[in-house]
Order: structure tokens, then C-alpha cells, then sequence
């Protein structure tokens, strides 16, 4: 049986499956995307009954008996299948699993809760109305818990170890625990030490605005396309949260403006550039089919970090960029200098938005939420009891408490969403992503200057077949040792290098 | 057995099978105008994809042997069910029918062809490309040929008539051809008379442009609120051809817009502002029911020519815009005076184009495509022959011949797409249009001053209960009759009244 051999039927029937499952899952993606950026409000509550019935579609496709059965005759005959073959059906049967694991009427519950409370959450967030939340996030989260305990029964693991494995395949909370500990125990003292030196640092001037909303859009599209975002296959439009959807032809990213500063909005936009470019860059041949989806969440943020934070923050790119955004808004004076921009650009501050903080304080952000999720699934944490736990995690680890509930715990879409196990993928992305920056850059001297002329096809062609290209094909832990060549996979000690060469170097 | 007694379940089955149809249609729909209004060229093919995917999924629903085996079930036992379940009944076996005639390969066949077919057509009609459309047209004629045949043959009927049932339930050939005899009988001599006319009377003073997009587009906004358009339900958007599509909670309308002319643009709107009220004011009871779905393409053409033509072209409508209008472009002098913008949007002239063309000419237009495509599926007419065959048509019926086929033969995107036997649809709404305005003002004589204020709240207390509540609870026979109150249906004396008192009064 050679591997160029016309794969048995078994498997075939199995990838016109999942070809039609992310077919759907494409569709129900746009109309998401739709939701987010463009529908009147009017249209609530039917798109969600379209986007719940798709879900229902899906899930009795991924239930049908028949494919359990396929999934054990290919597994039973897979010598007969080449590499890819065999990481599609591995990718497959995790997708079973975890479809399987939960009766398709709690699959159902969970999906219209979580669309319910997303869509009152989008009104009750500038209404400061926690109490309108509280009820529907209450159904939520006892949602999520009665999933997360079917999946843990079935999978062997913990509830919520079950969760983080819908968002990264593999990880565990014993994953990141030691690396949590030990950003918890170095970012204390290493944020006092950053603000000191930054308070001794002569003051940064702030450019004069008002910033234009449409001068800050062709000046985001001029850079998302230096960056190398395809326009002729993606639109940047605007909505509540910025987020990257779409598919590999079609990518739709989304900012806000906020024409006081526009260094929020840019920023956003090229950290969604970053996972657009993933997405553009995985295995056109395994389109359609699981192995060539995008590993996880963390993966993902590893490379919108890796645009964002390693490089479009560093000294180089801004050396680029910052005549652009001069130009952009017919700046003058010193505010424009390049320097200047980028002491802008990485200012450390105690701040209490997760999506406006800055690198250094952004893992505490994200402690705290980890910390409260594990809580609240675990019974230990009543929704009712949030908004105080918030502002006492905040107090600890950040340092500073929220006046209200639209800056502290209603802040993020996520649980709202029924997205509970997704926040850790934030950090580990970017520990990731100073692993993989750092590997590049030492495998290709040219990599950094090129990027200050703006230059990035030495970046790419070391990051797409060291990391876009494997699909799903890889775990994890084996792209990054690879990619690497360092024998290990997740690894703090680039992320806090990275910190202090640039924070303190 | 009484009316309020729950259904029998095999009826709710019914009732939840088409539920999921009509939200699958309806994602189908938003995923459609996505395409047409916003998705950037790269999309085009998996998108594609996604929606024969999703209509593969529709077929396979519709043609589940149990969905017959419910239906016969159901018909059999329809003494239990109340007036609205019966007729939601008729309109389910319609459905049922038109879905159960035809392979699900052909199904897919037409429906691949059809998006392949438009998407090319998109570049091609700019590029006045006929070649490379031939092909594409030829495959999209023959699955429709085939189609129609297997139709005809299920529902006893012509392949031509199965063609127009898709898109007005219970329409024949034999209904129309009377209609479209009477009018090619009365147009020739009529458009001559009012080209005269016309032609004596003061030359019409052009309102000076440019009109900038931006302000065309408040303007339109301005009178679709006032028309009734929710836009708290609906959008106003960009696309190569407008049309009106969304849900009754979500409408989307689209325009195009010249700033050398903006009343093309403006009328276009308010055209699909009649669409989207129809929309809107279905029985909502019996959303996602066949029943409470708008009845057919004549009966929806009746309602965006009833505003548009009947209404907003109308004197006293134009009184009340004209000002309007003036101030949405500081516009001065007697160019933007009532009875000169009446004049230049009730202006008759030979033209090429369909959608451009003014309410005298367009049933030539029609009855031009009308006897083409029933010589396309006839076998009469090979898809090579098409532009010499248009361009004969309409030097007989309008009298002058297209420089070309983009403005000629691939003007229209409904062939490409696999549309044939929608085109009569537009004149008998025309026809509809002017019999129920007739009844209307004669059963309210408040209506038209209201309008000549900008109130259409009597208009709409007469027309919602008399045609928008009925859903497709009746057949277009049955609510003209009904709403005229005349004893007879389709009856083109209204229009032909209309069209004399307008242009020759």
C-alpha cells in the first residue's frame, strides 16, 4: 500500500463529512461576522435562530451514527493512508469527540444562551448594567458546566481541562500552570521596575487629534497591506470588538476607532492582520478538511502577537511606520519622531481594559480571568459574586479596581459568549510568539531589517512553513520545538527576555 | 374537531421541518446579498461552495421520502387543521413538488452553473464579453431546460409553465399571453403618441450634477424613513444591480448610484423600499412558514411598482420631495421645481436598458425577454444566437438596436443565474400594481393628499390588510379580486388607465 494510492472509500466518504461540516461552519462564520459588524438590530433574534439551527445541522452530521462507525473502519485501515491523511483522521476524531460528548439538546441550550446574553451584553456594557447580564450569564455558565462535566467524564480529564481543549487541542491546566506561576511571580517586581523607568524617562508627547476616522482607516489598509494582507480577498470594517473572521479567501477583520488615538485601533488592526495571514497561509490543499484548519486559539494569537507585539511595536517597524502615520494625519513636530512613537507604542500602564493594555500588564489581565473561569466552573464562584471578585483579582494583580462593571467585568465578550477556557490562549500565544520571533530572527539575520524598510517576505518566508503551512497536522509542542530547534515546546524564558531586552534594555 | 384545538402532530412535524427549511433560506439569502453588496472577488468560489452546500442540504430535507409520507399524512387528515394550517399546507406540497421533480444532482448541476455563471458575468457585462459567457449561459440554459422538462412532466403542465410556477405559484403561459397581446397591441401606437406629446411640450430643465453619493444617499434614507422603511431592521447598501433582499426583520436593500443623474438611484431605492414594506408586514405568525411568506414575483413586483411607479413618480409625491430633493443638493432655480422633477421622472424614451427604462416602455422590455427565453427552453433559440436575436427584438419592440451586448443581451443577471421565467413577473406586477392603487384611492380617497404630505399611514391601512396579511394564504387571483372588488383578476385595463391619465391627461 503506497501513500500516492487513491485513499479507500472509508475515508473519502469521511472528508465529503467534514467538508460539509466546515462548509456550514464557513457559512454560519459570515453570518457572525454579519452579526458583528453590520446587522440592524432588528435582525437579533432571527439571526440567531439561523445561526442556532446551522449549529443543530452540524451537530446532528457530527452525531449521526454512521460517522462514529467510518471514523473506527478508517482508523482500523489507516497504514493505508499517507501523513496528512492520518493527522486529518486524528483531527477528525478529536472533532467527533468532543460533538459527541454532549446531548445535542444541551449543544442547542448552550448556543441560544450564549447568543442571547452576547446580544444583551452589546447594550448592557455602556449601560454599566450588570443585573440585566447576571441572569442570562447565569444560564451560560451552567451550560458551559454541564458540557465541560460531560466532556471531562469522557475524555478522562478535568471539566475545565475539557474546555481548554476546545480552544488549543491538547492543552491542559497543568500546561499552564507553572508557566503562570512563574509570569505571576517575575511581573510584579518587573512592572514596578518598567514604570520606573519610564517615569524616569523624559515624557512622552502625546500627538495632537483629533484623528480622523477615515484618515485612520486608509492609514491601517495602507499598513495591513505592507503587512501583506490581501484585499482582493479580505475587507477591514468596523465593529463593537475588533476580531478576525472569514475564511483563507475571504478575510474579514474588524476594528473600532477611537479618534482621540489612533495608535488603539492601528494596533488592532495589524494584531488582526497577523491572524488573517494564518488563515491565508494554511495548506490550500487540505482546505476544507480539519488537518488543514489552524491548530488552536493559542497558535492563532501566537501569530496575530507576533505581528502585533513582536514586530509592529518594535524599534525597526516603527522606524518605517511612523512617517506614514505622520503623513497620514499632516503631523509636524516631535510628537512624530520615530523614537517618540515608539516609547508610544510601548508604554506600560495599569490600565483596566485587557484589549487596550500593553504587554507587560496584559498577562495579568489575563491571570485573572483564568483564575475566575476556573472558579466559576468549578462552583467555587457565583456569577453574583463577579463583579466583587473582579475588583479584588484586579486589585492584586494589576493593581488598581474598576470604578464600574463596564470597565471591569463586563469588558469582554467572551463568557458572554459561552467562551469559557479561551483567555489562557492569550498568553501562551504570546510566549509563542517570542519563541517563534526569536528562532526566526536567528535563523535569518535579514528577518528585523528588513521589516524597518517594511519588508516582509523574509519574515514570511521563514514563519509559513515553519508554522502556517502545518495546518493542524502538528500538535502544538512539536511545531514549536521544531520551529525552535530548542528541544522544548512552550517556554517562558523567550517571552521574558523579549520583555526585558525591550522594556528595560 | 374545532379550529383552536392543537394541530395534529404530524402537522407540527410539518411545521418544523419547514421551519429549519426557511431558516436555512434564510442564511442562504443573507450569505447571497453578502455576495452581491460587500464580499471582496477572492470569496467568490468557496462562497459558492457554501451556498450550493446549504441548498444541498434544503434539497435533501424536501426530499426526505418521510417529508411525502408526512405531507400525505397531514392532507389526509386536514379536517383538524384551521384555514391558515390548510393553506400552509398548499404551500408546503407546492414546495414539495417543485423539489421532488428534480434529481438532487440536477438540482446541484443548475445551481453551481447558475453562481458560476453570474460570477462571471460580473466582469464580463462591463467588459462587453459575450464569449466568455456563452459557454457559462449554455450550461446554465441546459440544466434549466432540463429542469422545466422534468417539472412539466411531474405537474402536467409545459416545461415553460413549471418555469413560471417557480416564481408565481399557479402562473401559465396562457395566463399571460392574452396580457402581453393586449399590451403589444395598445404600446406601439401609445408610446408614439406620448413621444409626440412629450416632444411639444417645454423642453424638461435638467437638475445640474454632479450629486455626490454621500448626499444622494441621505437623500434616499430621508424618503425610504418616510415611506416606511425600518432601518432599525433593516440596511441600505451598495450593489452592481439593485435588489432587495434580508429577511422581514433584517431587510436589505441595495442601489447604485450615478452622480450625473440621482433620481436612477433614488427610484431605485424607493422600488425596493415597496419590496422590503411587503416583506415586513407578512403575517408574522407564520414566519418561517410557507404560508406567511410572500405570495410570488408578481405579487412582490405589484408592491415595489405600487410605490415606486404608482406612488413616488406620481404628482402628488413628487410635491411633497421636490423640495427635498432641492435641499439634499443646494440645488436652486426652476430645474428643481415640482412640475419640472415630475416631468423629468415620469419622461418616456426609447432606451436600452431594462432597469432604467420608464413604466411606458418597460412592458416591451418584458415582453422582448418573455418570448426570447421561452425560445431558449423551447429549443427554438441557441444561446450563440441570443445577441442577434436581442438585437432584432428591440429594434421591433422599442424600436432602436443596442451597440452592444453590455447593454444589450447581458444586461440582465437573471439568465446568468439561472432565472428563467421571472421576467413576465415584472409587468404583471405592473398590471397588479395599477389595479390595486385603483381600488386603494377609490376605497380611501384620503390616500393620495396624505401622500402629498409625506403620509402613507392611510395608504398602508388599506393595503397591508388587503394584500401584506395575506401572506400567501390566497392565491394573486384571489387577493386581486378580493381587494378590487371587481369579480376578475389580472385585468391590464387598470394600467393601460393609468398609463393614458399620466402620460396623455
Amino acid at each position: 500500500m503506497t501513500c500516492s494510492s487513491r485513499p479507500p472509500e472509508v475515508y473519502q466518504d469521511l472528508e465529503r463529512r467534514f467538508r460539509r461540516l466546515a462548509l456550514i461552519g464557513d457559512a454560519s462564520g459570515f453570518l457572525a461576522w454579519d452579526r458583528a459588524a453590520i446587522m440592524p438590530k432588528g435582525g437579533a433574534e432571527s439571526r440567531a435562530e439561523q445561526l442556532t439551527e446551522l449549529g443543530l445541522i452540524r451537530h446532528e452530521i457530527m452525531t449521526d451514527a454512521t460517522l462514529g462507525e467510518a471514523l473506527d473502519a478508517a482508523e482500523a485501515g489507516n497504514d493505508a493512508l499517507d501523513p496528512w491523511q492520518r493527522a486529518n483522521l486524528v483531527a477528525m476524531r478529536r472533532k467527533w469527540r468532543h460533538a459527541n460528548a454532549v446531548p445535542a439538546a444541551l449543544h442547542e441550550a448552550l448556543s441560544r444562551a450564549g447568543l442571547a446574553c452576547e446580544m444583551a451584553w452589546r447594550e448592557a456594557r455602556p449601560d454599566n448594567d450588570f443585573a440585566t447580564i447576571r441572569p442570562l450569564l447565569e444560564t451560560v455558565i451552567e451550560r458551559v458546566r454541564e458540557t465541560a462535566s460531560l466532556k471531562g467524564e469522557a475524555f478522562g480529564c478535568t471539566p475545565y481541562d475539557a474546555l481548554l481543549d476546545q480552544f488549543e487541542p491538547g492543552l491542559r491546566a497543568a500546561d499552564i500552570d507553572p508557566v503562570f506561576d512563574d509570569l505571576a511571580a517575575f511581573l510584579p517586581d518587573f512592572i514596578d521596575d518598567v514604570l520606573i523607568r519610564q517615569g524616569q524617562a523624559p515624557a512622552i508627547i502625546e500627538p495632537t487629534g483629533p484623528f480622523p476616522e477615515a484618515r485612520q482607516r486608509t492609514l491601517g489598509e495602507g499598513l495591513m497591506k505592507r503587512v501583506g494582507f490581501p484585499f482582493d480577498s479580505g475587507r477591514l470594517d468596523v465593529s463593537h470588538h475588533p476580531f478576525s473572521g472569514g475564511t483563507p479567501d475571504d478575510l474579514r477583520i474588524t476594528t473600532r476607532y477611537d479618534e482621540a488615538d489612533f495608535t488603539s485601533s492601528l494596533m488592532a488592526v495589524l494584531h488582526e492582520t497577523g491572524h488573517a495571514l494564518y488563515e491565508c497561509n494554511l495548506p490550500a490543499a487540505y482546505r476544507h478538511q480539519p488537518v488543514g484548519e489552524a491548530l488552536g486559539m493559542a497558535m492563532h494569537e501566537s501569530q496575530s502577537l507576533l505581528i502585533e507585539m513582536q514586530v509592529c511595536r518594535g524599534r525597526a517597524f516603527i522606524g518605517f511606520a511612523a512617517p506614514l502615520m505622520r503623513a497620514a494625519f499632516d503631523g509636524a513636530g516631535p510628537a512624530w519622531d520615530a523614537d517618540n512613537i515608539h516609547r508610544l507604542t510601548t508604554r506600560v500602564r495599569r490600565g483596566l481594559i485587557r484589549v487596550d493594555s500593553d504587554e507587560v500588564t496584559y498577562p495579568a489581565h489575563i491571570i485573572l480571568r483564568t483564575r475566575l473561569e476556573r472558579a466559576l466552573i468549578a462552583g467555587d464562584l457565583a456569577v453574583a459574586d463577579l463583579p466583587g471578585a473582579w475588583a479584588e483579582a484586579m486589585a492584586d494583580l494589576v493593581g488598581i479596581v474598576p470604578p464600574d462593571d463596564r470597565d471591569g467585568c463586563l469588558q469582554d465578550i467572551h463568557w458572554m459568549d459561552g467562551a469559557v477556557g479561551y483567555f489562557p490562549t492569550y498568553t501562551l500565544g504570546a510566549i509563542m510568539a517570542a519563541q517563534l520571533y526569536q528562532a526566526a530572527r536567528a535563523a535569518d539575520a535579514e528577518i528585523e531589517p528588513a521589516i524597518g524598510r517594511g519588508d516582509f517576505a523574509p519574515l514570511y518566508r521563514w514563519l509559513i512553513p515553519h508554522v502556517h503551512a502545518h495546518g493542524s497536522s502538528l500538535g502544538g509542542e512539536t511545531i514549536l520545538t521544531r520551529a525552535t530547534g530548542r528541544g522544548l515546546g512552550l517556554d517562558p524564558d523567550a517571552f521574558k527576555a523579549h520583555l526585558k531586552t525591550r522594556y528595560l534594555g
